[in-house]
């Protein structure tokens, strides 16, 4: 007995495990390319099967494959969508062929399945072909693509979820910080006062900004070019056809899927994928900006800036006890950091299309579904373990405002700069309270100081102690 | 008789050129920052003249600034807009310090102006001062940012019809080669057929939807932060004033300017840069595919692919006679280039802003405004001297296709996908047609094949001949 | 009966399941960090084998660890090496804490087994302890770097060896196809003659500098800092460890380690990371370079250059029969890009250092592990699956240098320039025989026209037919 | 009376200035490219002198060049050397073609002014022409080539004495700190004393290694290809003429050149320049590294960490009196962001060469003069107003260090981590010191205390109090 079966294709023959669902296409692919090791992400896989499944519905319907064939490859299509046979997809992510391995490999896996339920053995082809009757009216240029935007829309729909539950987050500490009055600094140097409340609202607003750029990319995603087989031209797919797969998409996903445009548009450029991964880059750059931000203000405790407390999550030294590090925001910078790179990885890919087909989409799709998955994950844990159980250090923020020359600027409006900055510079240099020098000047009365050097009106608009000057 | 004059600041005094209308602390920056030798681009410094007129108008509104000085600011701004000055912005284009040489110089010059309009001499800035006058209620936090987002406006509006003129041109060779027919390939390698005047459709969408994404893009420039002062809070500016300025900003510009609805975030914030950036990147990737693939299509005469013909610009080599090369698509894949890597510069400055600034602001402009006009020259010159002389080897390509195994795939849906790779596989050994060797095996009769393999019915949806099958 | 054990650390307490290895702080790290779901890379599990053994034995010999302990954790490293808990090491690749959760996963699991193998049962920490014993005279902070160093040096020697590899299989096309005369192309315009083993030689020249690129920049990776400790100042290092550390790394593992100079700086500093990932950038950038070569040169086979036919491996299409595609060489283009983007990655990693630590080493070792690997599968499969059955075709090569008009070039110092110009622009426009032309016009005799326009002569330096100038 | 002279080309013909040096094929160039505005760097006009220069001289040794010609060619070139043209070098530094309009503007220029010393009128080409006499033997693919490697040279003879400036000051910091003690830290977080002579001592260390690799990375920039002449084949350039040309260049250079080994290996691959800026951009991280610790440690003054104080440079703000920011710094981040994308610039067009030729020459040349040109720049404003006045403030140093809890760590030899963890996080939660603490509680006596939480001690390696447990 023998555990193998002989399949044949356009290059020759091979033996395929007698137990495996994919076949020799698969076969060759794997042998081609131990790139990564890592197997295609499972979003992906769940999409190809919804590909094939709404590929055979359509092709029922426009007369071109029998109904037993349409139902068992429904059913294979249905397990691969549930994950069954996750462990048969094994090439790699990053592969030549432009996809076709993909694809392949999901036409093999469904096939095998579709003729065991006939009552088949598998590799019995002239059952259920993997080409002729599961990728029927298809080709990898238009199954391959659309399966990549199936897969960006699910992760999409999770990272938004991540995103505003951050947003959300976030604005709880807008609010718990808003009487928080602290010093505002430029150039890490002290500037003028402010609320820790406005600075989280200047975190909240740009990662609204971020939430709209990701729902507007996504936008794109949701035209699909099924039926423009090979080019693009529609060769082979007829237009009942392809009305049908777009609908049949929408309805098994939760997407509201149409048709591009123009399908060989379609099939050759990839900016659907660079505008996403760019606006998933424009929010990498934001969060580390604010993770920057985060682990500044947190930095001491005894020797740093000691602004705010984030919960310890974990030892944070294997060497010094007590000590506890910033670690989630720490992730969030690195997650960035692969992000923005991968969005390097993608230009290149997308630029690197040459007529009819873009053959890097592999590599492409490799980063673009991990940026979506890491930052999904990473705003989650960032959120729940950093942002959430968030304090402010109030007293200590307060001190550093009484402290500071910055309060100066209130003056200017009075004295004019030129005046203010001598007072500055003095009391820069002798350490003495800005209050004093302009007292011991004449420069101001007590009572317009008390008005004019109020720090919490100087975090709003206006100028303190106007009446000073027009009354 | 001294060619100079001496003036001071904070830092202590310094000799100023008599004629100069820049003043210290320009010269402190021009002394700081020997680095690119290259001046603020000139949209940069027409900004702060508008930024400068407009804020002017408002503090006089609001009553803080005597209507003589208004007067002489408001002319000594028109003179900075219409270029007049622009010898006098001698700051170097990448700086510390956040934009504040940039706004010094501008409020210096401004300044030196107005009072020689009101009749003094040049340093006399009791009359008119830079910091007190000419920068009354504003900081550079929120006039730098202010006169990038104008700068940035102008020159989106010239990329813009730049990129619109370019779609138009290829929108009309689209028409000229819609029956050219050729081959399709994909991977470099032989698919199926399509017409030419499909090739230039798909880059006239794809330049379409960057239209779309530029334009979408530069909405977000709409929202400035005049009012913010040094950290957003406002403090100095008082509310009326806010409003004021930018409606006057929207007035002497093009633009309907509006508040952005968080100073605070505002001010420390680039994501509307990177936004920007990012289109402009996805821009260039996409022209660069289209030069590739127009560069490969024109390649030969003799030993390429020869399809197409672009206008001779220049002789090709300085030892080959008679070469002609492809250098305006040459030029168009370098600009792209440039700007993919101006877009990393970009990325890394707004990811090193700090709490309530970015300091890194400078170098991301240098490289932003560079993108907006190279991007702007280079489509301009790449449809004028490349795009609306380009012919069709009509011929050429003919005979491409009929040479090629490639139409094969018509054949899939009669025979299936196995059979069809037989022949295929005997076509491309032994050179025979496609053609031959099905009517030789009895497998489709001429009158099928005539239907079946006609190219032009390739390069359209439907199954060719499905009237066979079904019939 | 419960299937945890309870353990303890600085933030509280935990159960972890009572069958693993690793303990509280890894279970920390594993909730705190579900980012990419990669676990670390099995040579850097193996390398912290190799440092804890190491330091185990360099803390016996200077009398601080007891020898039954130490007995213990040698024995319990020494199957961390052979691979035997790859299952135990399940923190995220991507994580806060730079490093210290590796590390203590490390530390944690060698302790249990070394606790189980002293008759202990684990989680009983006094007996061996993570910190006090495994973890004894190290911190994070030069264990994790060193580790690093490991493991690039064994992905490196793997590497270098598929390099090597390469460059002798593309010597063998070198000397094969070294009579294969072929049109040269620059701009990918017809230019002058070129044998194909000349490209070849092109192409094994530029590996060959890669090699020693490579080879230069692992140099520094022998360079490590254990006995740093925390922040490189050796607090808690006893210099006599401190040598003998590295002295049995160099002992238990095949590379010849030497103390930093300066271990603050050793400490802080990743140069040593980006410079190797430099070096794999440039491969990659060459290697992508050749790959797109060499699919233009494989392009058609009917309507492409169809210079060279590279091994079938796969068939090329889901839809279109017979299409066989250059994966092999595609799927190296996706290796660079991943690699170049990995190299940003890097770089952004390493400029985020801040002070005494590099905190952001993870997504760097991530990255720059993977760029290695990838590039050293990738290189073995191209070598065994494109170069090596590569073959020409040499009668194709040979009539589109006969067709060319490039040959001009040759007649240059014979005519001067603009004769020559004169002459290529009538064979272009007229399709006729550049030596008909020079006949024709009585511009050289036949004699001086064979001579003149050998192709093959034109492939080596000097001036064809110069007698006929200077006799 | 006509202001233009009539010029003819392969194209046609075209009106020229009357005065201009330059002739047809520049002003062709000219109006294809209004790309940047920017001509070519002056490194690289001089360099072209020097190109044009020593192949004159080789072309008369090997006797196909008249005497006269030679000598007007040399006169002119050197002209050129001196920068006496430089207004006639006109075309945009990012071009189409590869160089040749970089080429023939050279050759034009030369041209034009060897007629004139020889008594002609420009273009009066039968005299002296630019493509037959002045680019004799020359192709741009040989000589742009080694004009790029002349200018790379040149500047980086400048970067580097610039970069040993830089290191020297730094050394002396790194003296004059070695007695201030400070809290070193990682992830900002308070960790071990250090002192902060020991700081700068890492970053003069990292720019040493950055040093050596540049100029290691420069040694290829030696190797030049003249002689290649189109696609490296050597056509029409003789032996004896390949010689004395690189001979004459390092004669009249200050550089060793030597041949590359293989001519087409060198006139296609541009790792030459991807190694050289990999180098500037690892400096530039490191750099940025740096730059971005003293703008931490010089934070403040009061309300930052206030290590260090910077020479004040120019007033910092526009609105806040008194305000000094450390521009110096901010500049070379912004620098080294420049670089950074430069070098994404350069990989790109590397990456991009097709078969014999790299065509993406123009704008990689752009990015590597600029890099070379700035860092230059850069780090020598850097050294003289940040450096080199940097003072160091002790007793803040001092008083953060005994405030700290991160001592503790010279406990754990004593005590075991695990008890050193509980010291620790009483005193955080409690703001009692630790050795308060460790009395209280009988751990450690007086005197033993005293010998281990030695703050200077701790910045040496070694157990502190080691005796107490050994003795």
């Amino acid at each position: 007995m023998t555990d193998y079966r002989v399949e044949r294709d356009l290059i020759g023959e091979k033996k395929v495990p007698k137990e495996a669902y994919y076949g020799i296409q698969t076969m060759r692919a794997r042998e081609n390319f131990p790139i990564t090791g890592y197997p295609p992400h499972e979003e992906l896989i769940r999409a190809f099967g919804f590909v094939k499944k709404a590929a055979a519905m359509a092709n029922r319907d426009v007369g071109v494959l029998p109904a037993n064939i349409v139902d068992a490859i429904i059913t294979a299509a249905d397990e691969v969508i549930e994950g069954t046979f996750n462990d048969q997809f094994i090439v790699d992510a990053i592969q030549g062929g432009a996809g076709t391995s993909f694809n392949m490999n999901a036409n093999e896996v469904i096939a095998n399945r579709a003729i065991e339920i006939l009552g088949g053995e598998k590799g019995e082809y002239l059952r259920v072909s993997p080409n002729t009757h599961v990728n029927m009216a298809q080709s990898t240029n238009d199954a391959f693509p659309t399966a990549i935007h199936i897969a960006c829309l699910y992760l999409a729909k999770g990272l938004i979820q991540s995103l505003e539950d951050l947003i959300a987050a976030i604005k709880e500490k807008e609010q718990q910080f808003d009487d928080v009055l602290k010093m505002g600094r430029t150039h890490l140097q002290d500037a003028v006062p402010i609320r820790m409340g406005q600075e989280f609202g200047a975190y909240r607003r740009v990662l609204t900004r971020d939430l709209g750029r990701i729902r507007s990319s996504i936008d794109h995603m949701h035209e699909i070019n099924m039926g423009a087989t090979a080019v693009g031209t529609g060769l082979n797919a007829k237009p009942e056809y392809m009305e049908k797969v777009v609908a049949y998409l929408s309805d098994i996903t939760e997407f509201p899927f149409r048709h591009a445009a123009d399908l060989v548009d379609a099939t050759q450029n990839t900016d659907a994928y660079t505008e996403l991964s760019s606006a998933l880059k424009i929010l990498a750059i934001n969060l580390s900006k604010m993770a920057n931000d985060i682990r500044l203000m947190s930095s001491g405790p005894r020797t740093g800036l000691n602004e705010i407390n984030l919960p310890p999550r974990q030892p944070g030294s294997s060497i010094m006890p007590g000590k506890v590090n910033p670690v989630m925001a720490e992730v969030i910078n690195q997650i960035s950091f692969q992000v923005i790179g991968n969005d390097h990885t993608i230009s290149l890919a997308s630029e690197a299309g040459q007529l009819e087909l873009n053959v890097m989409e592999p590599v492409l799709v490799f980063n673009l579904l991990q940026s979506l998955s890491i930052l999904q994950n990473g705003m989650k844990v960032f959120r729940q373990h950093a942002i959430e159980g968030m304090t402010a250090n109030v007293e200590r923020c307060k001190e550093m405002v009484e402290s500071s020359v910055g309060i100066i600027t209130a003056i200017n409006p009075h004295v004019g700069y030129e005046t203010a900055s001598r007072i500055a510079k003095e009391a820069i240099q002798t350490g003495r309270p800005v209050r004093e020098i302009c007292l011991e000047r004449g420069i101001l009365t007590e009572e317009e100081l008390n008005e004019i050097l109020d720090p919490k009106e100087m975090t709003k608009p206006g100028i303190a102690g106007a009446r000073f000057i027009y009354g």
